[in-house]
């Protein structure tokens, strides 16, 4: 990793060696206040056995700590952990107002990574269960018929996964953080599943 | 789900599909209000190799934000993330005054659900390891002679799961999260154990 | 467990019976305050079947309370979980200071333990990426050509565990936790890689 100045570019090229959900971001100090500001991604690394599905998606959780209109971040809400909102994708309820589609019976990955940069996300779809849970480059959970369903897939700041669903009828579906006062602060979005 | 008025009621019928420690909550606005006010509850679908045991126990973890008394939560502590108590099944310390009861060389399996709405658990008995920790629907250890022990199941809000446990000597066991600020705060109780 | 009065021992004899990375504490009330005293210790139980590998590491996250000099903890920022510092063996930044060593393309093992008393851990190390992660007494990932890899392993207080890890070129690696206002106050450190 090296600074550059403003104005100049880097090229990054390597080789994806291991499957997973990453999180890239800057790494100029101090590193919370960047990432908060928005300087960070994800990267999403197929693991080999991938099966084909209907639909993916992927969600970036994150903080934001509000500074001045067309300023920064506010560092000392971001220290004491007072986050204004909590997202998923950039912005607050995004998807209330554009929901994610589905129809009845589809396959749907989701993956998502915590980006933070403090806060860990207990992601949720109400009303229905997961089947398949991946983290950190290892399954957690697969489908076997009789056997277990799984609810939240918990991730800690930078670590990423994806959970696989299927919804059996029509309906809006939110997905939360199941941190209730973060899926409260905007970590909320909704699945329109028609039939 | 659906809005229904005070004095009506409405039944859920479900078949359960798979196996796990389920939360279920009302979903009233605002959800994290209703779930700090303790409308919420466990539903423990047995995975279908589950052996028979001597003892199991049922705990829900959650968060208590006071308001005034007669009255409801307290919605600025809890936006505050500030609770005032955290409990198992609703009161604060209430397995120190009722101790559970297990005999040594007893299998006993506790089942762990964490209600939130806001902070994960970290749960531990003192004095004691897991040699079976399962969560979310999946298996995260079993035992094997020579191999691996568990001193915490981690649960994020939403999360379930269970571990399984034996005593090797008379005492008495405490309980907690082993987030030690909750557990000060009621998230605390005993397994008396008699020879 | 009993307790004993200032000038006195007590030495605890005990057989091993499980693998994992143990927190071991003192249990005076009030515990949070003990911990957060410093009052803490890891014993590291390898499993049978580890490999053996180039270097090794043994990390204990927790946090620090800072009350008057020469004094004790400051029970009311403990109570309100607001950490002056939050470090790897004691010391906020020490290894910072004095930076582990390793060489390009050895294997390298980090035990991490968090002993909190109130603060998860996300353990990563920048730039770098796990191929084997063991937490709890068993394993969440291992080696697997074309697999998966991990890029934090995340701790609830009292829980333990390893990753394995190799670096592919020289260089300064940090390690933190990646709840990035953790890695300000303190839990940060630095493994210096020569070719």
């Amino acid at each position: 990793m090296r600074t550059i100045a403003p104005g100049e570019s880097l090229i990054y090229r390597f080789t994806a060696t291991r499957a997973g959900a990453w999180m890239y971001h800057c790494s100029s100090m101090p590193m919370s206040a960047h990432i908060a500001n928005g300087l960070f991604g994800a990267v999403v690394i197929d693991p080999p056995d991938l099966p084909p599905l209907d639909r993916s998606y992927v969600l970036v959780q994150s903080e934001l700590y509000l500074g001045p209109q067309r300023g920064t971040v506010d560092v000392d809400r971001l220290r004491a952990e007072r986050p204004d909102a909590v997202v998923f994708n950039g912005y607050a309820n995004q998807y209330d107002h554009r929901p994610f589609a589905a129809r009845v019976g589809e396959r749907v990955r989701i993956w998502v990574v915590d980006a933070g940069p403090n806060r860990a996300t207990a992601f949720h779809v109400v009303g229905s269960q997961f089947d398949t849970v991946y983290a950190e480059g290892s399954y957690q959970l697969r489908p076997d018929p009789g056997a277990g369903g799984s609810q939240v897939l918990a991730l800690a700041p930078s670590q990423g996964g994806f959970v696989e669903l299927t919804f059996p009828e029509a309906g809006h579906y939110p997905f939360v953080s199941h941190s209730m006062v973060d899926a409260e602060r905007g970590a909320h979005g909704i699945i329109t599943v028609t039939g």
